[in-house]
C-alpha cells in the first residue's frame, strides 16, 4: 500500500446487519481508500456485496486475508475476532472490533471518540468497539462528567432488536404479521438464541437481553456498568443497569438518571451544555412534544437527548431520554468514527 | 335494596376498554350482586353488553340513574365523574372512581387494597383508583416499606397502549400492519389524543403519556409520584418517574430502582418477602429465564415481581422489574377488589 495515498479497508462479517450499515457508512465518508475487501465466515462466503458502483464478493475469512490490509472493521462475532484478529495485527493491520471480545481486556483501548478518543494513542493493534447502548449513554454523560462531575448513573433501556441480528429483526416482523391474523407463530431467536427458551417479542417487552450472569445482572447490563467505567476512566462511578428488549426494528433509547457532583445546576444549564457537545443533537420541547424517538432515529449518526429535567428531591440529581441508532452510532458508524480518528492522529501507517 | 341481600352496582362506562374488564371482572368474583345497571355517556347509550347470561341496554347516565344503586364504578372519563360521582354519592351510592378527578383530593381516600384498605373507612362517598402504572408498583414496594423502610424510588415505565383506551389500541394495530406492509399511516391517537402532534407507535417507543407540566414531568409521571406518596403516607418519599409508551397492546412493566433504611439486606430476602406478600406472584429464575413479560401477564389479577438485584455500589438499593396487566390491576381489578374490601369491613350499607 505504501504507494498510494489511500487505506485499504477490510470488512470482516460484510453480510451481517452491523457489516452492511459499515458499508453504507464507508460510502458515505469521505476516508480515503484504495482498496476494499469483503469478509465473512465461511458460511457467508461467496455472497455478493455493494460498495459505491461496484460489485464485490466476499471472501472467507483467513489469516492471509489480512496481508496489506491498513484497517480492518470487525463484526462477525467474538470466536471470529479472537481468531483472527490477532493474524490481521501481525500483518501490519489495525483492529477496530466491534466484538466483546476484547473490550474489558486492559491492554486494549476501548472508544467512543467523543470521549476518550486520545484512548487511540496507546493501541496495540487492536481498538474495540463497545457495545452499542454503552456508546449513546456515555456520549450523552461525557459533557456532564467534564463540567459538573458525575458520581452514580442509573440506566434503563429500550432496545431494538436488530442489536440481535437479521434473524431477530425476521422474527418479530413475522411474529408480528403472525399476532395481527391471529395465527400462532413459535420463537426461536430472542431473547437469546443459543438459550433454551423463547419468547414472544412481538407486542411485548422481554428483560433479558444476553444470557444472566451470577449477580443476577445479564452480561449486556454487566458491559453498560464495566464498558461506562472504562471508557469515562472512572473506576469509581456508580451505574446500574436494566436492559429489555423491545418490538422496535432499530434504535435503541435510555431512560438515564444521573447524579452530578456539582451543587444548584439547573436543567436548563445541562441542556445548554449537551446541546454544544459534539455527537449530540438536543430534542427537547416539551411544550411542542418534542423528545427523541427511535422510529425517527433510524439512519442518523447523531445521539438524540431529550426530557431532560432536575429530580424533584435530589439537588445533584437529573432524568434524560438518550436514543440512539443502535446499528449505526452503536455500532458501525462508532467503528469508521474510529478509523477517521486514527487518520486525523497520524496513526496508520501507509 | 334494603330486603335483598345483594348489591345494587352500576358501571358507569360500559362500553370502554376498562368498562368492559369491569364487567368480565364482576362477572368471575363472588361480589352478591341483586341488581346491574350498565351507563354510558349519551354516545354510547343504547349499546348492548352481555353480563352473565344476559343482555342488557346500556343507559345513558344522569343523576337520576344512581336511585338505589349501592357501588357506582366510574370509568367514563374525569369530566363525568366530577358531574356524576356526587350525584351519585347524594342519591346513597358509594363512588369508586377509576379516573384523576378525585385521586388527590385529601378528603378522598386513594385505595390499593393491599396497600392502604384502611383508609376506606374514612371515606365520604366516593374512593379514587389510582393511575394503572402507579397501582402496581405500589402493591410491589408496600412490603418492603413495611419491613425495611423506603427512602427512595427511580421507576422508567414500558406502558401498553390499553391505557390510552380502545381507539389506541386500534391505531397500534392498523398501523403495525401498515408498516408490515410497507404502507403508509397516519397517527392519529398517540401519544394524546388532544394534543397537536401525533407519532407512530408501531414499532417505536414514545417517551410521553398524558401532557407536559410547567416541570418537564407529564401529567403520568407526576401522578406516579404524587400517588404513590398518598397511597403509602409517605409525603416525604424521594419518587421519581419517567413514563414511555410501548407498542404493546396491555400490560404495563417498570423498571423500578429503590433505596430502603436497613443496611445488610439481601436481593433473596427481598425475593422471599415479595413471594409471601400479598397480590404478588414471583418470578425470578434467571437461570431458567422466568420473570415477568407484558404479554403473558394479561388477563390476570396479580403484581408479577421479578429480576430483583442488589445494586452493587449502594448497599441500600435494589432494582426490580414489576409487570401487571393494567386493564385488570390497574383499572377494573382494583376497582371491584374495593367493592369487595367495602363488604369485607361493612361499609357498604344495604
Amino acid at each position: 500500500m505504501g504507494q498510494t495515498k489511500g487505506l485499504h479497508i477490510a470488512v470482516v462479517g460484510a453480510t451481517g446487519a452491523v457489516g452492511q450499515q459499515m458499508i453504507r457508512t464507508l460510502e458515505s465518508r469521505d476516508l480515503a481508500i484504495s482498496k476494499i475487501t469483503f469478509l465473512s465466515s465461511a458460511r457467508s462466503a461467496g455472497s455478493k456485496v455493494q460498495f459505491k458502483d461496484n460489485e464485490y464478493i466476499v471472501q472467507e475469512a483467513k489469516p492471509e486475508s489480512f496481508e496489506g490490509v491498513d484497517i480492518a472493521l470487525f463484526s462477525a462475532g467474538g470466536s471470529v475476532s479472537k481468531e483472527l484478529a490477532p493474524e490481521a495485527v501481525k500483518r501490519g493491520a489495525i483492529v477496530i472490533d466491534n466484538t466483546s471480545a476484547f473490550r474489558m481486556d486492559e491492554n486494549i483501548p476501548l472508544v467512543v471518540p467523543e470521549v476518550n478518543e486520545y484512548d487511540l494513542k496507546n493501541h496495540n493493534g487492536i481498538i474495540a468497539n463497545p457495545n452499542c447502548s454503552t456508546i449513546q449513554m456515555v456520549v450523552a454523560l461525557e459533557p456532564v462528567r467534564q463540567k459538573y462531575g458525575l458520581k452514580k448513573v442509573i440506566v434503563s433501556t429500550y432496545q431494538a432488536v436488530s442489536g440481535a441480528g437479521a434473524a431477530a429483526i425476521q422474527e418479530l416482523k413475522e411474529q408480528a404479521q403472525a399476532i395481527l391474523n391471529g395465527d400462532s407463530y413459535e420463537p426461536s431467536v430472542l431473547p437469546v438464541k443459543s438459550e433454551p427458551k423463547h419468547y414472544q417479542i412481538a407486542f411485548n417487552a422481554i428483560p433479558q437481553i444476553d444470557k444472566f450472569t451470577e449477580n443476577g445482572f445479564t452480561y449486556e447490563e454487566m458491559k453498560m456498568i464495566n464498558e461506562t467505567k472504562k471508557i469515562m476512566h472512572m473506576p469509581e462511578l456508580q451505574v446500574a443497569a436494566t436492559c429489555v428488549r423491545l418490538p422496535v426494528e432499530t434504535g435503541h433509547s435510555e431512560s438515564v438518571y444521573f447524579e452530578i457532583n456539582s451543587s444548584g445546576v439547573s436543567s436548563s444549564e445541562i441542556k445548554e451544555l449537551l446541546k454544544a457537545s459534539p455527537g449530540i443533537v438536543l430534542q427537547d420541547d416539551p411544550e411542542n412534544q418534542l423528545y427523541p424517538m427511535p422510529a425517527y432515529s433510524v439512519g442518523k449518526n447523531d445521539v438524540f437527548v431529550g426530557r431532560i429535567r432536575k429530580d424533584i428531591d435530589e439537588d445533584h440529581g437529573f432524568h434524560m431520554w438518550v436514543v440512539s441508532d443502535n446499528l449505526l452510532k452503536g455500532a458501525a458508524w462508532n467503528s469508521v468514527q474510529i478509523a477517521e480518528s486514527l487518520v486525523k492522529l497520524g496513526l496508520v501507517k501507509n
